[in-house]
């Protein structure tokens, strides 16, 4: 289990009432987010690539080319900061200064590790699929040896964490309330398909019914 | 101007054909994404953090309150890495191994710096405003001394920047061909609005229509 232990870099230093404690919460943020920001070091600085990202219970998981200058990283040990950001909506105040935004994240710290075992590498990345695509696993052509071994699979606990989320009207000064602005929220959502066929797609085959995906726990926030 | 000059950072070292070197193409990954993701170094280990970001002319922008952690590893000459990202697509192959993702992205790298000049501080604050509101700005509260005071405005510009953009179909194998399976791209984007009033809205204040602000130049892609 996460246990959203709480270290010197978990803590938040700033507004952490908007700190979030939720296990719940901070699942559906990494299986929504789909894409994540994965931070490491080289040469003592900073780099951020954008990458899928997924969760098999409480660990996490990215994938790429075996020998990517960011995989190498973490085959060597190397400590990763991967954050999943939901941006829910835009705030407007009625000064600028209290304009904000709506939105979930989680950032994961730690040493991300490389899956080894061929069965378990299959198996995590069957899950990501399912995730998008139920079913749709068994109904590809199956994957070859060859591209298991050309493709990196590495995990990453959820045992440092923090979860930050925001929602809701802005919040003003007193003073302010009677300032003749509009205030509210205007609210920001991910919009899946329709689907678009590729251009040698096989006669016959038709895309399935995603939306149920996409449209189903996602939309209720 | 930024020159996008390639280094030995910005060099893409997988897939090089997706590197973009149009400069229209970088700004507006940039001003769509409104969201970015910062990256930097804390104890010789990574720390990545979503923030609002923004673009004037060839530099970015990203705020913050004074003293928070990100600003002080700033404010003392730390490296950042500040990527913004776009996930346009979920790109189904007929293997596992070609699915991939439609994306944008642009990572930018340097220092970024405190942004001293008070009126400069406040010009760059509203083309953000304006980018999402136009007009809104000069209709707010006015900012006043401590507001300004409390909020630091650091610049990183784009001279060392790396760019890539996936569209388009799935790739697949030869063989695969005629595997009786579907093939192609379920799209996301964004979908903004419609606004919601805040619970203390003003009588009378109803919500600018930010319609064509969200539906201009960015759905056209």
């Amino acid at each position: 289990m996460a246990n959203m232990g709480e270290t010197e870099r978990t803590r938040l230093r700033r507004e952490p009432t908007r700190a979030v404690k939720d296990q719940q919460v901070l699942y559906r943020i990494i299986d929504e987010s789909l894409v994540c920001h994965v931070g490491f070091v080289v040469d003592a600085r900073p780099v951020v690539i954008p990458t899928l990202g997924w969760r098999v219970g409480d660990d996490i998981y990215i994938h790429g080319s075996r020998g990517s200058r960011m995989l190498t990283v973490f085959e060597t040990g190397g400590e990763a900061s991967i954050t999943f950001t939901l941006l829910d909506g835009l705030v407007m105040a009625r000064s600028a200064f209290h304009h904000s935004a709506n939105y979930r994240s989680v950032v994961v710290f730690g040493k991300p590790e490389r899956v080894e075992d061929r069965q378990t590498k299959l198996d995590v990345m069957k899950v990501f699929m399912d995730n998008i695509a139920p079913g749709r696993w068994d109904e590809l052509r199956a994957t070859n040896d060859k591209e298991i071994k050309a493709t990196d699979v590495y995990k990453l606990s959820l045992n440092e964490t923090s979860v930050k989320v925001r929602t809701g009207d802005p919040i003003d000064d007193k003073a302010d309330m009677t300032h003749p602005v509009w205030a509210g929220v205007i609210p920001i959502q991910r919009q899946f398909g329709p689907s678009v066929n590729a251009a040698d797609n096989l006669d016959g085959q038709t895309a399935p019914d995603f939306s149920a995906v996409f449209s189903g726990p996602w939309k209720d926030a």
